[in-house]
């Protein structure tokens, strides 16, 4: 029987990348399948502060239940890490990627410098313990959108060493890759290292 | 916030008792609440190991999720502790209430011995660990049903010091004496007192 984790995420997209790269190990569930009707608050100043937030509002507000959390964010090197903690709402509360990628393409015009990161951190909470882990990656900003795939700013995110954006690779290339995807790998290598879903 | 507990129970008797009692100091929710689209294994051989095996049950299928199961018998004096562990099943799987009740008192029938005793076993599974508590009530099996309160077999069992059956008792009534409400009184005080969800 693979251990059963709730993904304390409302966003599909994460849900896919983590089930494709993970999904033969785990039995990963969400939030909608536990009834869940309200948004999980992320009120944190940090994405640390609010990937452990998310784990424990799941935790708290269902019984206990072993639960996983992302929180991830592009940080730019000419905007001192901006927009990281507000990536999703860069261009305000419930905007779209679009709208996001268009602020940040605007911001950063004339900018010499594109450098940028993308950072995951993931908390699991597991019988009243939590455990983190980061994953990055480094690459830049390009000056427009090319590619379908993925989400967020994958469009106009080119990763070191590459010419595509995140958004012209499939899943699986993204997930050979990406800072969501080795935050995933040091948890599962945890998992498998501390075994501690035994006798569960 | 109250600690939330998923009761490892389909029968909605039992979940009906256990909110009446404590419903106040925990945010009982139940399997449904899940999705839980099966029933839950009761094979062991004593209430203890079917209490167990509940709690166990939904705690594996659900992520380690806190819950509290209930596993509860009625034991004759002159049948050496039968129906015990089958009392749900003693006319046969699927049976109802009447059909069990009516079994008894056919078995009992010309029996002087009308001594009998109802058990509840609780099991808590939290964070990885079990607690058991226990509770029962003595009394006698009446010679015809009387009342319509309560279920299972209410209407025939009076509890020592009474002489009303359990299913001419109100709700709050038999929750005052009854073995159910014993076992759950136990389970309350050590919560309270070890505070094992302080900091959830």
């Amino acid at each position: 029987m693979k251990p059963i984790i709730y993904l304390a995420t409302q966003n599909r997209h994460k849900i896919d990348e983590i089930k494709d790269l993970l999904g033969d190990l785990f039995d990963f569930r969400t939030v909608f399948d536990l009834g869940l009707a309200v948004e999980i608050p992320e009120t944190g100043k940090t994405l640390t502060e609010n990937s452990r937030q998310k784990a424990q509002y799941i935790a708290q507000n269902f019984g206990g239940i072993t639960c996983l959390a992302d929180d991830s964010g592009l940080e730019v090197e000419a905007l001192r890490g901006a927009p990281g903690v507000y990536s999703a709402r860069y261009a305000g509360e419930h905007k779209s990627d679009s709208a996001n990628m268009a602020k940040l393409l605007e911001v950063l015009s004339g900018s010499d410098n594109r450098q940028a990161r993308f950072v995951t951190i993931l908390t699991l909470h597991h019988q009243g313990k939590f455990y983190v882990f980061e994953g990055e990656i480094q690459g830049h900003i390009e000056a427009e959108q090319r590619g379908s795939n993925g989400f967020g700013y994958d469009p106009i995110f080119v990763p070191e060493g590459l010419t595509k954006t995140f958004a012209e690779l499939s899943l699986a290339e993204k997930n050979q890759i990406a800072h969501r995807a080795r935050a995933l790998q040091k948890f599962k290598k945890f998992v498998l290292d501390d075994q501690i879903f035994e006798g569960h």
